[in-house]
């Protein structure tokens, strides 16, 4: 864990496609092979990737109806309350379709709708995420989209974790595939037998997923392409020791390139953090990652005023952004770029992660200067609603076909000029 | 031009990157030099690409005001008139922060801020397209965006048009820059001495222009690639055919790929729309390349009835729509999928490019059923905003914790265990 004064600030891009030259080629003759052969090859390249020989590729109701009797009701009830949490959240976020008219009889407004169809990939591997299900799915639920489709792949026995088919479930997802990497995103890209095609592929992988995602784009909208995550916390002398560093480990037990960031006006709090991870790290049973993680990208920042503080986090644009002041709230306004900024002390990443309600897909490594978390808009689209009177025309028309000559665009002011001239 | 039944509607997805390996090879070299040379490598290739030997690459002062002076008054006062109507139009997509609290003290919301800077692209060639320069910084005005850049490659006299230069002045904007291509493409991803950085590049250009967007994507954000553009009408037996026709031609003269699509419950419009056709373009100045779109991509489908059409419109998802039927406002809740709807005869599809207030950046070649016109929400990004109050974290933690636990993240559930424990 680095300690410095701010000035040492680096970057922190930490660039996906460093390398993937290699995995690039791949996940090139994995989507030719699923554009061509469908289901077949979805299910040879499960034999051979996830080394499950696969009876089918659709989750059957069965298979969700044991998966509520496996998880047991206490996390079937926090999943819930989850899920109505962050229902609550996207709900506020919904738009409306809206117009605006003049004088002379023109409308104009947009008309917001939802896609047609989205594609959920849930990460599967060693770990089961149903905070991930119900992070991307919810959303497209409440935007209204009519098909939302779940990949993910199997385990070993065949089947995808109960609480990951609980959580679909929760969240209304009435399509759910086990098939993973980048041969999900092609079938969700081009459709096969079984798998529909879908209009968005959304939720993080691994370097072959996010490769595949990123070839796909423009045949279908894709979200971000996540990167390593971070956590970035400004804090004064007033601050907790003890939970900043949980927070900072939480952090970085998800990836050797994940970073944790202290920026603090108060060395002693720099010191008494460096000291909490230390001892708080010898526990954790993802301590070997974690440790990787503090190692080279966890830093501790002393500025010498708040306000170099939060020019720091600016440049930075954290994922996860902690304010842990004496009056987080008043420091709000300052800050331009952040996925998701956790004001005080009770604001603990995980609450946001797992609980409040807001969304855990945040733009990462730096991109929060120009994107936003996961949000029901990413989930509807707009289109220009344009109503012109009579009356605007004749007013107008010589104008727009001015401009339009002053273009070189002789069709588009005829197109106007036949207007002028009445009918025929 | 095809006249057909509808059931031989085809896919109108007229790919960007088929057979531009070449073209990319030279942009990422194109790219390289910018990044590694700065200013240098632009006036170097400004040299090769434009035949243009800049004395700088700024546009000064002096420019702008000959502008002026060179367009004249009427075009200034249309221009300026259409700014004030697409101002109007984005200034009421301009979104706030919200919040919102629960009993237990918990606050979520989101922040809304602009982006701090961005750059527009605009093409240069032959033609001078101000309007462009209208619907791609207005909106970052609106949104707020402090730092925004125009790059236009510069004509044989080393100047930018003039109507260019006026529009952007009265769109705002403070930083021009002659530079084009994929060199302006990387200059402002990468920055360079006098040109500066931006978060993200919007605005339309050739194959070298939209492969460059691409390439840069990730580092800085892009709008979207834009595809040969297209419209279709949808017309009862009511419309005109010579209204019609028009504004197909519209559409066509833009690129010899343009689509120029009627669908029709009426075979007499259909005859009178592909006879009008003929007798328009014979005296346009681009006739050739209208010509061309309209044999390659112009089609009238004969539909059964109006909700075939709409079926057959959903399915083609058209960059602009015009619908001439005896009540459009009525099918506007139908329509799925379209970049821009004009509805009824005096919404000629030049009025949205040039002058109501609508963007005319929009979605083509079919991506409308996933992505929206440039709007104000591309220049201004969310951060979620969470404040978990002590209650709630009292009342929840133990589920937040049993949560991160189910999915392995014992470092998760320990950052909520440090707080229900309560201060040392």
């Amino acid at each position: 864990m680095k300690f410095e004064h701010i000035s040492e600030l680096g970057r922190l891009e930490r660039n996906l496609e460093e390398n993937t030259a290699f995995q690039r080629e791949s996940v090139l003759a994995i989507l030719k092979k699923v554009r061509e052969q469908g289901d077949a090859a979805l299910f040879e390249l499960t034999e051979t990737f996830d080394g499950v020989c696969l009876g089918s590729l659709e989750v059957k109701a069965q298979e969700i109806e044991d998966a509520y009797d496996e998880l047991g009701e206490e996390m079937i009830a926090v999943i819930r309350e989850a899920a109505a949490n962050i229902r609550e959240y996207h709900e506020k976020q919904k738009r409306h379709s809206w117009f605006f008219t003049r004088d002379d009889g023109t409308m104009l407004g947009q008309q917001v709708t939802p896609l047609d169809s989205v594609g959920i990939y849930v990460p599967g591997g060693t770990a089961a995420y149903p905070s991930s299900v119900l992070m991307g799915a919810i959303p497209a639920q409440v935007a209204g989209v009519e098909r939302i489709v779940l990949v993910s792949p199997p385990g070993k026995d065949e089947k995808l974790p109960a609480a990951v088919l609980v959580a679909a479930n929760e969240a209304g997802v009435k399509h759910m595939f086990k098939v993973g990497g980048a041969q999900a995103v092609g079938a969700l890209a081009y459709g096969t037998e079984t798998i529909p095609k879908v209009d968005k592929i959304t939720g993080p992988g691994n370097i072959y997923v996010a490769l595949a995602k990123r070839e796909v784009f423009g045949l279908v909208d894709i979200d971000m392409i996540a990167g390593p995550s971070e956590i970035a916390v400004l804090a004064d002398e007033t601050a907790n020791a003890r939970y900043i560093a949980a927070d900072l480990l939480s952090q970085a037990e998800h990836d050797p390139r994940s970073a944790a960031i202290l920026v603090t006006t108060s060395e002693k709090l720099g010191c008494d953090v460096i000291d909490e991870v230390k001892s708080q790290l010898d526990s954790l049973p993802r301590k070997e990652i974690a440790m990787e993680a503090i190692a080279s990208y966890g830093a501790v920042y002393i500025v010498d005023t708040m306000e170099e503080g939060i020019e720091a986090i600016n440049r930075i644009a954290p994922e996860h952004l902690e304010i842990m002041t004496e009056d987080p709230m008043s420091l709000l306004g300052k800050i331009r770029h952040a996925g998701a900024i956790f004001l005080g002390e009770y604001s603990s990443e995980p609450v946001g992660d797992y609980f409040a309600g807001s969304n855990h897909v945040l733009p990462t490594s730096g991109t929060a200067r120009f994107s936003s978390p996961l949000n029901v808009d990413d989930f509807m689209k707009k289109s220009s609603v344009i109503r012109y009177s009579k009356q605007a025309m004749l007013e107008n028309g010589r104008k727009i076909s001015a401009f339009a000559r002053l273009e070189g665009l002789e069709a588009h002011a005829r197109a106007i000029d036949v207007r002028l001239e009445g009918k025929p």
